[in-house]
C-alpha cells in the first residue's frame, strides 16, 4: 500500500468513497449501475430488473433504544422498496441480512419482522432469503430488493431537461421534526406523534411512482432519503443541468406549520436538510405537469448548468438568505 | 413482548432463528425462498433468476489483523458467487454494502477492491451497486450476488434420491487447516501457503456447477460452506433421506496429508467439520455418475431416513469412530 497517498476514509467521506468506486467500476454496456436508486438490468422477457441494496447499521443510523424493534423492521424494508418506487417500478422481493448481538431476545427479533413483513406485504414483496449472523458488537442490517417496469421506463436521476419542472410529492420535513421530538423528549402529544409516525413508519411511494413512470415527459426520478438540499444536487449533476428553487413553494404539513409555530421552531431546515422523506422527487414537462394524476407539488424549475464551477441551485423565495446550503455552492 | 416465552438469540442458535423465520414467512407459490442457497425466481422469458445474500462481521467471520484487505475482499465475493454456483446457474451481478470505520485508510478499501473485482471478473460478475456507509464498531460487509440458469434446472437441497451417490468436487480440508496454520503462526514454506491461499483465496466451482446442472441424474446439490459434517445434514433433512458415509474415501489433498503427517495432526476434523472449503457437494443417481465430466469423489450414498428421529448419517471408514459428529445423531 502506498500510505503516502493514504487517506482516512472519514476525510474522503461516503459521497467521495461512492465517486471513487463509480469510477472504477463502471457498468458494462446496457447495464446502468453505481449511482443511481437502483441498477437496471434488461432481461431477455423485455422487462428491465431493479435491485437496490442499502445497509443500517447501529450507532450510525439508529440507536437501539432510541427506536422500537417493530419500526425499525418497517423502516428496513421501507428504504429499499423506496429505491424501487424511485425509478418507477413494482418491488418484488427483498433479502435480509442480520448480524444480531448475541443478548438480544427473539421478542426483538420478532417485533422487528413483524414490522418487516407488515411493510414489505403491503407492497407485494416478498422475504425470499438473507443470512442471519452473530455480531460481536452492535446490530447490522442489510435488504437487498428486487423490482421490474417495463423495458425502458425506469426514471434516472441523469435525465432532467432544461425546463422541466422540478417537483415533491408529499410534504416535506415531518420525518425530520419527528425525529428531534424524540430526541429531544418532546410531549406526544396528537401532532407530534403523528410527526414521529411519519419518522419511524414511512411509506414508500410505490403507486404513485409507478403512475409517474407510465407518464410521457416525467424525466428524472429519485426518492428524498437525505433531504431535499442534498438530494437534488444528484439529479443535477448526473444531469448536467441546474435549478431555481422557490423556498416559499415547499410543502409544509398543517401538522408541522403548527408544531413550528407553537415552539417558534424554523420549518425551513426540516423540510430541506432533514430527510428521510421517502417522497418522490422529480422532474417533469410543463405541458406534462398539469395533467398528473399525483398528487404534488411544483417547487422550482431546471435550469441550464454550463460548466462543473457554476453554481448548481439557485434559491429564492422568502427563506433565500437561509444559511445552510454554502456548501453546495461553487461560484 | 412476553418476555416470559423470551429467549436470547445465544440460546436459540444460528439455525434456530433461521428454521424460525422459514416457518414464518413461507416464499410465496412458484417461488423458492428461504433455506437453499439461493432463492429462485421464474422470469417470464423462461430463464429463472438465482439471488443469495451473504454477511461478513468483523469479529465473527474475520479478524482485520488476520487477513489481507486483497484476500478480504476476494472472499467476500467468492463465497456469494458460491451460492450461485451452487444451485448450478452462472453469476451475472453482484452488489455490495460495506460498513467501514471512519479511521481505515483508502489503501485498505482500494486492495479490499481490488480482491473482489479481480475474483468477480473471472467469473462475470459485474459490481453494479451497493451502499457504503460508517460504523461505530467494526467492518461490516454484505454482498448480494444475482445468477441465471434455464428455467428449472436450478438444483436444490432437497433432491436427493434414494441410491443416489454422494460426491464431492475437489479436495476438503485444505481451507480449514490453512486458517489453523495463520492461526498457529505457522512458518510459511511452500506446502503452507499453498493451504494458505487455499484458504484466502478460494475458487468457486462455477464451471463445474453448470456442468453438474446440465447433467441428468444429478440431483441435490449445495456448496460446502461449513464442512461436510454440517452441511450434508441440510440436504438430508431437506430431503428426508439419510446417508451412509466412508470416512476413508473423503477426498484428502496430497499437501494437507504431507502437513498432517509432518505435525502428527488429525485430518479427518479438517476434511469434516473445518468449513469454507467452497467445494460442491451433491448427489447423483449411480447409473449418470461414471460420465460426468467434472472431477469428483464419490463419498456414500443415500439410504432412507423413515423418521424425524431415525440417525440422519452413519459413518464408515477407518475413522468411524471420530467424535466431532455426536450432535447430529438423533437416535
Amino acid at each position: 500500500m502506498d500510505t503516502a497517498k493514504d487517506k482516512t476514509l472519514s476525510s474522503l467521506g461516503e459521497f467521495g468513497l461512492i465517486e471513487r468506486l463509480r469510477q472504477r467500476f463502471p457498468a458494462p454496456e446496457g447495464l446502468t449501475g453505481i449511482g443511481d436508486d437502483c441498477a437496471i438490468l434488461p432481461q431477455q422477457s423485455g422487462r428491465d430488473t431493479l435491485v437496490s441494496t442499502d445497509m443500517l447499521i447501529e450507532g450510525t443510523h439508529f440507536l437501539r433504544g432510541d427506536i422500537p424493534p417493530y419500526a425499525l423492521g418497517w423502516k428496513s424494508a421501507a428504504v429499499n422498496i423506496s429505491d424501487i418506487a424511485a425509478m418507477g417500478g413494482r418491488p418484488t422481493a427483498t433479502f435480509l441480512s442480520l448480524a444480531l448481538p448475541a443478548d438480544l431476545g427473539t421478542a426483538w427479533v420478532d417485533e422487528f419482522f413483524r414490522g418487516y413483513t407488515t411493510l414489505s406485504k403491503r407492497f407485494g414483496a416478498a422475504l425470499l432469503g438473507g443470512d442471519t449472523t452473530g455480531s460481536p458488537r452492535g446490530i447490522c442490517i442489510n435488504v437487498a430488493v428486487l423490482g421490474e417496469c417495463p423495458g425502458g421506463t425506469a426514471r434516472k436521476r441523469s435525465d432532467a431537461r432544461e425546463g422541466d419542472l422540478v417537483c415533491v410529492s408529499g410534504n416535506l420535513g415531518d420525518s425530520a421534526l419527528g425525529l428531534r421530538a424524540i430526541l429531544e423528549g418532546l410531549e406526544r402529544d396528537a401532532d407530534i406523534q403523528a410527526l414521529i409516525d411519519r419518522h419511524y413508519l414511512p411509506l414508500p411511494r410505490v403507486e404513485e411512482g409507478l403512475r409517474l413512470a407510465a407518464t410521457t415527459g416525467v424525466h428524472a426520478m429519485m426518492d428524498l432519503s437525505d433531504g431535499l438540499a442534498s438530494d437534488l444536487p444528484h439529479i443535477l449533476e448526473a444531469s448536467g443541468k441546474g435549478a431555481e428553487i422557490d423556498t416559499a413553494a415547499l410543502p409544509l404539513s398543517d401538522t408541522l406549520q403548527r408544531v413550528c409555530t407553537r415552539l417558534d421552531w424554523d420549518p425551513l431546515p426540516f423540510a430541506l436538510g432533514g430527510g428521510e422523506d421517502y417522497e418522490l422527487l422529480f422532474t417533469v414537462d410543463p405541458d406534462a405537469e398539469k395533467d398528473l394524476d399525483v398528487p404534488h407539488s411544483v417547487i422550482g424549475k431546471i435550469i441550464p448548468c454550463h460548466s462543473e464551477r457554476t453554481r448548481r441551485i439557485y434559491w429564492h423565495g422568502t427563506n433565500r438568505a437561509f444559511s445552510g446550503f454554502d456548501h453546495f455552492h461553487r461560484d
